[in-house]
């Protein structure tokens, strides 16, 4: 059987480095790393997972919890998990997801069980029950997203004070003053303090209180009807209003098929800007969508090497906050000549 | 601490019946199992993973295999694994998605750290090497999908053939004569014997011959700008089509958006007819799309509990196939007069 010490001479390197590259626990140098995976494939070394585990007492599987059940996974939540995945493989971890529910008890009785060494929280709330479950279990973890005080957990999210500034400032450059903020429905009890929406809504209200605009927040459900519901209540309701962003994709889809069906020119009467969006949904509509691109890849990765630097005993990752990026098509135009 | 045997007696019921109830190894009466978790819960009464494990020898954690990270997962993947993970949290089970690739070689080193009960497999190839590495560790799994020859397997199934069938009835009986199947590109590696294109393109074979149609076989990536994409070969290629059939959503969205943009107008120059189609799809596209229905749901429900089955050592449970449903919306019609 080919040891690490056998890996080690080959490639002319301590074994505690080529240990950090079986075990990902600390980055090594690409060329380093690169001589150590030849001289582990020249020697066919296998890394044996179960004899590792037992040795470390770690399983380096790492969970992504994500309550799938109770609302469906959109496509910017997978962009956030794929990247996450790939980012485990390459520190030699393995990510699966969880589709436990917001609530708790069933993260409770899945950590109990000691498949994983680790645990990312998606759909983080304000008031998270499922903080203090992973607390009181001495399980490490990381947050995609913040608490009302994420202070004290490892965490990354996205910066929604710097979106909302960088969408409203877009828009209002374009000469739009009369603008709606659309964030997501939060009947749902698992949603009441969502932190993106909450987050949204009162970056949304300082902005506009800055530019002296009147900040209009609407909530609409997430799904394509939801977005064809809204179009109704926007035309119903605030007729004024030249510019939409809206927080939620196939909302924003529906949103923008029904206002096109029913006469509204995108962008000529009406600007479309979803935010928090995935690198698909440009292209999914005509006109294709400016949006504010999601950095769900760049947290997913971020997400995981925090993690796993939690999980090998490293100094605690710092936050880290990134905003979505604006990126400019079709669906926004200067409003019409009132 | 409170045992199975407290909970059969406040139930009146044997031990065994609550232990089908608790382990989810028997189906029970709804009225049975009703009483059992109301004793259950009286008595506080706490399914204990670890405890249970020991003595089955069994964590109750089973494993969906999706090769998310080679591509991405579409949404019609994901009503399959909603449907799945609420299927096996109902019996008492975990599901969890395992990002590993179609070579196995990732799968191989997941099972064997002896962590789930069972596998199910997604994206399945003709030739699947994956198959191969779960009959030699001995790991109970269930296709959702099929082999060349799947007989010897657990599985269940979209019923391609049906689908097709139904799919071109529809058009053929608006007038359509001129009918093109999309099929997705099979240049990736892992996708080249993709059991759904290979199967759909036979029974378009089939069922165009029976019509006395020529049938037209165009291949597509499955992202909304391959679909922009197939938009052109389409108008120069293919001028005389007045119906297309599309097996991938995103390309499907990008395919009507794109057709829209140069000013063909669906259905009056030409219908668009998307198969194995989420929930979502008809709405997210103006006009809304007459779609065929994914049995995604049925099938992920019907996979989960055929693998419990398996894993519980019970008969063989019987393969099933469910062809897509007819729904029909705004994005097919009659033929323009040639």
């Amino acid at each position: 059987m080919v040891t690490m010490r056998d890996v080690a001479d080959r490639a002319g390197v301590s074994i505690a480095t080529v240990s950090f590259v079986v075990n990902g626990t600390k980055p090594v140098a690409a060329d380093t790393r690169t001589r150590i995976e030849q001289a582990m494939a020249d020697l066919g070394f296998r890394r044996n997972a179960v004899a590792r585990a037992l040795a470390s007492r770690r399983t380096h599987i790492l969970a992504m919890a994500y309550p799938a059940l109770d609302h469906d996974l959109s496509s910017s939540a997978l962009e956030f998990f794929t990247s996450a995945a790939a980012t485990a493989a390459r520190l030699d971890h393995h990510l699966v997801l969880w589709p436990v529910s917001n609530d708790a008890a069933e993260l409770k009785e899945l950590i109990g069980e000691g498949l994983v060494d680790g645990v990312l929280l998606m759909e983080v709330q304000l008031d998270d029950p499922r903080v203090a479950v992973l607390e009181a279990a001495r399980m490490p973890f990381a947050l995609i997203g913040r608490t009302a005080d994420p202070t004290p957990y490892v965490h990354v999210d996205i910066d929604f004070d710097a979106t909302i500034r960088e969408a409203v400032a877009h828009l209002h450059e374009l000469g739009h003053r009369r603008l709606v903020l659309v964030s997501g429905d939060r009947s749902d009890p698992g949603m009441i303090d969502y932190g993106p929406y909450v987050r949204s809504e009162a970056a949304f209200q300082a902005t506009a209180e800055a530019y002296g605009l009147e900040p209009t927040i609407l909530r609409s459900g997430t799904t394509a009807a939801a977005g064809r519901e809204l179009a109704g209540r926007l035309a119903h309701d605030h007729p004024d209003v030249t510019a939409v962003m809206i927080m939620r994709e196939y909302a924003s889809l529906g949103l923008v098929s029904e206002l096109r069906r029913t006469g509204r020119d995108i962008p000529g009467d009406i600007s479309v800007l979803p935010l928090v969006a995935s690198r698909e949904l440009p292209s999914l509509s005509d006109p294709a969508l400016t949006i504010m691109r999601s950095p769900g890849p760049e947290l997913g990765r971020l997400g995981v090497e925090s993690l796993i630097t939690l999980v090998a005993g490293g100094s605690v990752p710092p936050p880290q906050l990134i905003p979505c990026r604006l990126e400019i098509a079709s669906s926004t135009a200067p409003p019409p000549e009132s």
